[in-house]
């Protein structure tokens, strides 16, 4: 499948979005959620390193732009309803802002 | 934390939802990405199991309801930004409507 061909299979929201879940293959964490556009998905299939569209600053975002934190890509996957992806990444270090591996470090109790 | 203060916690979008992804605890697989408002989260953690907001039908939604397959929680998750949730489970079935395990079993190559 070329990216071309996903981009017209999947169902971007009325924003031009679609929200993306990156999974580290080492043992399945889930890192993070973030948001898609045609664009980032562009990006990530040619670069292999996953892109997203920051909502906050508007623009396409290299994950790890500016901490180094890169995710390169191992697997994309999307679902059943074509209107979610699920990155499987080998990340180079945290996903989160905080330093946390995984933004999902909060546990509801 | 009670549920109460949770859902002070949480950002819900500007249609009142957030969204939700299940992972199975058994291996860490992502079987779905589903979206809850407050009523879905407050019924999640009274029942322990998950329940969502299901946007084409426009009502709450029992995982299972019909099907059975029922999401046993066993821990729930807020991310860094307070605006996706992780719901860790025991699935009873099939997460996806297809009889597929996960609904994210198309894989882009």
């Amino acid at each position: 499948m070329v990216v071309e061909e996903l981009l017209t299979r999947i169902k971007f929201d009325e924003s031009g979005l679609v929200p993306v879940v990156a999974q580290d293959v080492s043992d399945n964490t889930v890192l993070m959620v973030a948001y898609a556009d045609a664009d980032a998905i562009r990006k990530t299939w040619a670069k292999k390193l996953a892109h997203y569209f920051s909502r906050s600053r508007n623009r396409l975002w290299l994950k790890g732009e500016t901490s180094g934190n890169l995710q390169e890509i191992v697997d994309i996957f999307y679902d059943c309803d074509h209107d979610t992806l699920l990155y499987r990444v080998r990340p180079r270090g945290p996903a989160c802002h905080t330093g946390e591996r995984t933004c999902f470090y909060r546990k509801v109790v």
